[in-house]
């Protein structure tokens, strides 16, 4: 039931059910994202050059989990379950990093740096049309902890001793938003609380088609600037 | 430079220099095990058999890496980097994993129990003859979290539902212990430093051989009575 007024402020508190089921939603997405990017950063700490480099890979793996608990404890004061909430994820999360296995070392820091930003700026776009609480949750989990300095000084010391890396890495990093793009296109047409608090309801205003392609513009530009750190083309 | 009484009073703080080695090489050992457990415990989180035993398994892990930090953290307050301290514990630690390699679920928690289970008990009679401040952080990250209630009662169910797994869980359970003494046996010739936290030096008490017979005795006691909760013969 709306308790929300009709007309354009915007949502102070989770009353009005489509937000609400917006960030349930987005709140399962952020979730299962750090369940598998936990997956993903144990598996790149075993691939590590050195034992520093899989210090660090672990210490990101395991601030996952805290995150994982954060969003826990955020659908549990909606009165949802963090497993009901994530399910709806677990296909197109799943067949990302099906479809996304890191070769090696730099496939993988490549795959958390590219993949995670592009997610995170997506993120932060949607969690601008939830209640203030969880949007604060979610720009405090997706605010950049350290792990794109390193990453940029891992490949861009790749390339310089491996010219050849660049090559093969800017080709990596291409088929990585191709795919991340299609994931979440699934999710947009599969998730209508996810997408509605895009585009708004009757009673709730949102982006119009021309923002929503703005927003994408947008995206893209970030990915191509975080490309251009690493001295790789997008 | 031992300011140290030459009498019988123990440690209150790390100025004896046999004592602060050997307090270096605890917490050297057990950063790496925590490092070494953190990936082990990710691996077992990718053989889960349901989504809520994948989360507990990575809680279990993240935590190893909360662990980690508490060890280098008090090794700096030492003036000793990590990478340092755990030196000389990669060939015993990498080596017991390379020969106990859990073949599926069952076999990985059994591993994280009985494994860390003698670990932490070692962990903590080597820990009586440090400084108390490194004693206190020793027990409190060796405190059981959980885990144990959990493994019992996986273990339990997966013998209910296949009885002779039994067997072949028991005979896991030996070679663990096996290979685990055997290890131990390595760092003890290798490591004097922590070997005479427990043997004492002629300026500082410690156990005789009868008292070290001993407390091998303790630790394969509580391995035994540790298999019997699961059901199973040590």
């Amino acid at each position: 039931m709306s308790e929300a007024p009709a007309s354009a402020t915007p949502p102070s508190a989770p009353t009005d059910e489509s937000y609400r089921a917006g960030a349930v939603d987005l709140l399962g997405a952020l979730a299962y994202g750090a369940l598998t990017a936990f997956e993903r950063l144990a598996d790149d700490a075993q691939k590590a050059p050195t034992l520093g480099d899989k210090i660090h890979m672990a210490t990101m793996a395991a601030q996952q989990i805290a995150y994982f608990d954060r969003m826990r404890d955020r659908l549990k004061e909606f009165g949802v379950d963090v497993l009901v909430a994530m399910r709806p994820f677990h296909a197109p999360f799943d067949a990302f990093h099906e479809y996304t296995h890191p070769k090696d070392w730099y496939e993988g820091l490549l795959k958390a740096y590219v993949g995670d930003g592009i997610a995170a700026d997506f993120y932060r776009e949607v969690a601008a049309f939830v209640d203030p609480e969880t949007r604060e949750l979610v720009y405090e989990v997706l605010s950049d902890h350290g792990h794109d300095e390193f990453v940029v000084s891992q490949v861009r010391a790749g390339i310089e001793a491996d010219p050849k890396l660049a090559g093969r890495l800017a080709l990596w990093g291409r088929r990585l938003v191709g795919e991340a793009l299609s994931q979440a296109q699934r999710v947009a047409a599969d998730r209508d609380a996810l997408t509605s608090l895009l585009t708004g309801t009757s009673d709730r205003p949102g982006l119009d088609l021309a923002a929503i392609s703005r927003m994408f513009s947008r995206l893209v530009a970030n990915h191509t600037k975080r490309m251009a750190k690493l001295g790789l083309q997008a």
